[in-house]
């Protein structure tokens, strides 16, 4: 399947957050139609799907009757279970494939990976024990911080060293899950690049953008982010030997530290990412766009940005900020659809439109 | 109702073209869900629809059922039936207003409107049988054009007279319709301008584009249009006009055509309209969301052009262009999910955002 899917075809997307939900707004601008497979009920996706199947990724006989729905499978988050994915994969193409997965649903397979490929990353170790972390902390020393292997994100999973005193303590938060200890890299600041790659091996990259966290999560991205000429081809160069080396097909989130000895790789998330969302804004054709294209064996459109662009986050209470958002000149609201604006969750984005002045 | 509506409040649409389909896109960003009815099936927007109705506006029991399970009734169209109308607005608010369709539904009131707001038009006059005819050539004159008073759109319903000899044939073209016989208006070039009203009647128009059309179709629209100062200010204060004397809430599109004595305003479209595609990539807001906010209660985002834009309607078999275009730099695709490329059926649009050369 190199050839373009047509008008009407359909995309299977596993989960249906608001990454599916915009992946399927991206669908319907191709002409193609997307059908959401999740287990929890009312999800962001389904308001703008062609189909949502509720069930669990346990309910083989659910996965089957999807897939016989769909032309292609891709998916919104990484951890997907394998036993899934083996029934998926019998039947229809997965797209990104299974090494992207196996590589980035494991911290120490990613790092390794990463490390193996010729890329700096942070000072690693494996801790599945408290011989492990003693061996880790005197090789590795603090600051570091421990992070488990496997289904972290926005800062859950982790628990900082700030000396050796606190490496009991930050084992037990692990609780008893294998776990990955990294030193500390003294960066300036935090981008990244969202690069995609088509079925037939194109490779096309957004200018990078420059991310500031806050408690643990995404808090803005500005684009273009700070970095000079050589530091923004290495950026783009790192993230295509990435795509190309995992044969990927479709959009990836590649976190780079900036130091000063050169870019270092935080992580990478197999699938359109949060810090890409002021693509929606700044570019004719946006990440989730690029994903559909690849995944839809399309070409990829050229990912050039036309406007600078300042991302922000929406998480919680943030959203008592949307009517005086409403009002901003030049204010994009991407909003999820979630009902319950809980502390630390994810219920839209702002994207900012930075207009030169002009006559 | 003049509050927001809140996420997961439902929008219903009547129709479900790609009017519909790229409204519930705009719903969607806002967090709102859209309910689509709609007596054909497969229609566009349920590709991105929440829910989707196939009943005849006839069925007065799926109009009930439909109308209970949403906030707000909006439409893509304007020739709704007036009995599936009753209907509906006995359940729920219904905007743009009545009063906005009764008068866009015939050419003849909507002429007589406007002429009464004291806005210029082309001279017309009813016609209705072959006497009507021959005191409205004899008042008129030829080159005119003779316009079915309803349900005409794209060039359909309308017989052009070179001469009085064309007389008799164009009234038979209008098969007993009653009709408008419009006077030949002198134009250089057709602008229209895309303004919306808010629930609590603030005014927001979007920079006024340059129309061209192809076998009575629209072909491209350019923003900016050439206008000078003072027009674009006439453009747009007729438009708030407009919108002002029908209480209008929502998008609408007004084609104006430009002549050495002023702008002569054309036809209105109490939706949003083909000639505002372009808004999807030159504004921050763009049409649909507007008409999405004034609908649901919000306050209307400023409108503001970042980008000029060309946008291009692909008709038929321009569908076979789609992956050349596909290719281009900061052209953005716009596909409508429709399976058959019948000539004259409207597909799909490109929007191509004008990049000024920079560092």
């Amino acid at each position: 399947m190199s050839e373009m899917l047509k008008t009407g075809a359909v995309i299977g997307i596993l989960g249906g957050g608001q990454l599916g939900r915009m992946l399927s707004v991206a669908a319907s601008r191709l002409g193609l139609r997307t059908h959401i497979f999740e287990p929890s009920a009312n999800p962001p996706a389904a308001d703008v799907a062609h189909q949502l199947t509720t069930a669990s990724y346990e309910d083989h006989d659910a996965l089957r009757a999807f897939a016989a729905t769909v032309d292609v499978i891709t998916y919104e988050f990484e951890n997907i279970p394998t036993s899934a994915l083996d029934v998926l994969e019998s039947l229809r193409p997965i797209r990104p494939g299974r090494e992207a997965l196996r590589v980035s649903q494991d911290r120490l397979t990613e790092k390794t990976y990463l490390a193996e490929l010729g890329l700096k990353t942070a000072p690693f170790a494996n801790v599945e024990n408290a011989e492990d972390m003693e061996k880790a902390v005197a090789e590795i020393g603090t600051p570091s911080i421990l992070k488990t292997r496997r289904f972290g994100y926005d800062g859950k999973g982790q628990s900082r060293l700030k000396s050796t005193e606190d490496a009991a303590q930050a084992l037990a938060d692990m609780a008893g899950a294998p776990a990955v200890l990294e030193g500390f890299v003294n960066f300036s600041h935090e981008v990244s690049v969202i690069g995609t790659r088509s079925a037939d091996g194109q490779v096309a990259c957004f200018d990078p953008g420059e991310n500031v966290h806050r408690d643990g999560i995404l808090h803005t991205t500005t684009v273009p982010a700070r970095l000079s000429a050589g530091q923004r081809m290495d950026a783009v160069l790192m993230t295509a030997n990435i795509l190309n080396s995992l044969d990927y097909v479709g959009t990836m989130g590649v976190e780079l530290f900036v130091t000063p000895e050169g870019l270092i790789v935080n992580e990478i998330a197999p699938r359109v990412h949060n810090s890409g969302h002021w693509t929606q804004n700044g570019c004719a054709v946006d990440q989730f766009e690029q994903h559909i294209r690849a995944v839809a064996g399309w070409p990829l459109g050229d990912g050039k940005r036309h406007s600078d662009v300042v991302m922000e986050n929406l998480i919680g209470d943030d959203m008592e900020r949307v009517g005086e958002i409403a009002l901003e000149t030049n204010a994009a609201l991407h909003l999820y659809g979630k009902a319950d604006a809980k502390p630390g969750r994810k219920m839209g984005h702002v994207n900012r439109v930075q207009v030169a002045a002009k006559g």
